[in-house]
């Protein structure tokens, strides 16, 4: 018997999860549980490579309970996966500092991902702080701490766990064979529209149902739901396509023929 | 009473002390141990910046013993000064990476002594690894996590004590009063002159005395001293000025009259 595989995934702290985050990620979650050894981790000190700000940190508590407890009450299974936060593991701070002295500067600053997360916090490249610029040696941390050899992410970090490859096989050529070298589990999940029939659900577009939501909460966000701004009288027939009352009805009835 | 204003500093593990450390700073932290309170850091971590391979890091255990020994030979009191080994201190890294997140790659990029260091330990432009613009940074986390108030370095580290202090006001201002900012304290020691005559002894220059060497060996190496190459015959008079035999003399025999 082959021992199983390790897998190592987690979010930064950002508070509940919705309905998009169960699509993503913790529906994959509940199938890989039964098949590798998980690590499942709340990588809190991300959070402060954008978000430094004393408040911000203080609401990093209360959230790592939420998503703890949503993910429980999702069917993950404590018995099945470790769950841990990172600011919590001195070995990860530990493994980063000596993974940031086998990867260049100028290796990390070809990153486009650095620059958009930048971007996408508004700061400006000549603030750019060193941690933003490390955030992939971090993650390298997290993957190689426990030595997993699958790590699921979304395509746009990619090129992260490469970085990991690279430091895992840098590492392992300096001082002896530690790390495997971890590949990339794509999931073939996707995203979820938001119950404004944008794109994608998101607590910043406030367009989410969290999975936390009581059924008073639920039923009244349904209610409000975008379908089909065409249909303006009972009579005149609704489309289907892009109208997330029905693509909710897909995906979440088991019963596809109810409608 | 006023309590003692805290002190930290230190050297990499480097090796055996030779003369030039004792009147560089042995001397100094021989005087300083009775007026302050003392942490005397070996920064091994710091070697791993510039000098990450196996073999270089196999030496370093050896060297952090002879280092100790040195200066407790030379009568550093451990009942006055606490020597520890940086990379046993777990708040260090943690810090380290929390810091990492107030200093921009910019203020970082602009330091002249990264560049330095680099060019020293030959390693292109395009290969500066993270951990080397990342080494004021760890610098700080050094001197902020005794909470020191002084800092005796050298001219060329001044610079990297004004980052300490930078990280020190933004991380109190952020999170509340935490670190004092520490001053640095440039002492009045001076450098001594190798025994081939060069301006330095270095290690590196193979002009040391080391303070580990026995009687035999101090003698051998006092009579291959570089003196005079002008006095070809003992009835021509030598010359004193830029001379180690008499620059030793003075420094060391407390009876400066005798020759």
């Amino acid at each position: 018997m082959t021992p199983q595989k390790r897998i190592l995934t987690g979010d930064r702290p950002t508070g509940k999860y919705h309905l998009g985050h169960y699509v993503g990620s913790i529906a994959n979650r509940l199938r890989l549980q039964n098949d590798y050894e998980c690590y499942f981790i709340i990588a809190d000190l991300h959070t402060l490579t954008t978000k430094p700000n004393k408040a911000e940190v203080m609401g990093i508590e209360q959230n790592i309970r939420d998503m703890i407890i949503d993910q429980l009450a999702c069917g993950l299974d404590p018995d099945k996966v470790t769950f841990y936060v990172q600011s919590s593991v001195k070995e990860i701070y530990q493994i980063n500092l000596i993974f940031e002295m086998l990867v260049s500067v100028a290796r990390l600053s070809r990153l486009p991902s650095i620059k958009d997360m930048a971007r996408a916090a508004q700061i400006d490249d000549d603030q750019l702080p060193l941690g933003l610029l490390g955030y992939p040696v971090l993650q390298a941390a997290d993957i190689l701490m426990p030595r997993a050899h699958l790590v699921p992410v979304g395509k746009d970090n990619e090129a992260h766990v490469e970085i990991t490859r690279e430091i895992a096989r840098r590492f392992n050529f300096l001082y002896g064979e530690v790390f495997p070298e971890p590949d990339v589990l794509v999931p073939d999940s996707g995203t979820l529209i938001g119950t404004d029939g944008q794109a994608k659900m998101s607590k910043s577009l406030n367009n989410t149902i969290l999975l936390s939501d009581d059924a008073k909460t639920v039923d009244q966000k349904v209610r409000g739901m975008y379908t089909d701004p065409n249909r303006t009288r009972a009579d005149i027939p609704g489309k289907v396509e892009g109208n997330p009352v029905f693509i909710y009805h897909d995906m979440f009835n088991p019963d596809v023929a109810e409608v």
